[in-house]
């Protein structure tokens, strides 16, 4: 298939948004380099990472760009990029600054909407649970929320993933 | 567009559910009343209420009804109503009086089916976390579940938002 | 309707999914066998349980399998089964080891592709919330995402019900 400037992959945790969105870039036919956003902090993460990377191709680039990811879209490799993902650059975004999360996040939209070369971006729904008690948590899910706006405002194809099953919410397939 | 009589706007936290109601009652093209259900008990609630009293047109009237807003839908002033959300109102229910809730509920489904003018109902989904640990956070995603179950039943029209984006669940754009 | 060998019926806590997968066990036509899954461990379960028990039809069979519902499957009753739910059993599953789940979701997924009888699952959507600070209940909404990816790839229909509406995800109503 042709991919649009801006694809946005939404899902919930263990959605299977990671795997459709490799696919998408599989499928494209083109160059693909993956830009990581999780750090391996602790052996969770890393079994996590791990577990990602062994389903993907082995001729991918990988990049591990936990913060700065704009940079990367400005001077993009050739090919495709998937960005995978939205929900872990907020978070370590957070971590480094709330207060400072404004600006970057308009960094990113722009960079994403002058990006020369296609981008797909996975992000998850992190907002159709219980309140959390924890006023870190709150902000975090209106923080995340609000990404996901902007990102599907932007994105000509916006794919929500439910059980390995894509919804189209925002364009279509070409 | 011409509203049904009544119209139920789902989504979660942060997900462009509010805004999305905002530009229905705009696009009727009447007068809108805008009952909104949350109390500032604090400085979080303070500034979301205030952030969302921003994005909202000036002219519109403004009624703060955290409990009772049958007694507002039997008596209605001309125009729209746009309750924004049952969550809030079941959230100060469930303060009040858990016991007393299916009552308060009873009243106000009945007053929204015999309501004058058409009401767009927003709230939120609350339900695809995992299972909360604490008991009343148990009982209240349950009774949300439950009164957006018998909102959907009644409504004419349903849309889901998920990242700014309207999914018809029910009925449509007329 | 002429119910196809697997249906997967997804939703959130109270979200109408199990008086949905109900209606589709009645118009069916043929007798049901109910699965249930839960174990009335305390008073809040009991509630839980007489109130799903009260809302079905009396001349249901009724069987209660926590753990080893691919026995059943295996030597099915006539008619269709209507196993309530995949979240349940696959709880019960973590409650008694954590290791040996994956051979018993693939007793389960082989049970399910090789079953005689029409089968229709109940299963929870719990990954679209904030990240739990448990770990116990990360890996649970890991495995519960995976299942779901795995009963839904095997499944010809699968509907996620919200608010008691049906969104067909795969397949469709025959």
């Amino acid at each position: 298939m042709v991919l649009p400037k801006l694809t946005l992959i939404l899902g919930g945790a263990a959605s299977g948004k990671s795997h459709f969105a490799e696919r998408l870039a599989i499928d494209s036919g083109i160059s693909v380099t993956y830009v990581a956003t999780a750090e391996a902090k602790d052996a969770e993460m890393r079994e996590r990472i791990d577990r990602h990377r062994h389903s993907r191709p082995k001729h991918w680039r990988t990049i591990e760009v936990p913060l700065d990811v704009a940079a990367i879209l400005q001077k993009p490799p050739k090919g495709v990029i998937l960005l995978d993902c939205a929900t872990v650059w907020l978070s370590n975004q957070f971590l480094r600054s709330e207060t400072g999360l404004v600006t970057e996040k308009d960094r990113l939209l722009e960079a994403l909407n002058t990006c020369s070369v296609p981008v797909i971006v996975v992000s998850n729904e992190v907002g159709t649970g219980i309140v959390p008690t924890n006023s870190v948590a709150r902000s975090f899910r209106e923080a995340q929320g609000r990404l996901n706006i902007d990102l599907a405002a932007i994105a000509e194809l916006v794919v929500l993933v439910v059980a390995g099953l894509p919804q189209v919410l925002k364009g279509e397939f070409a």
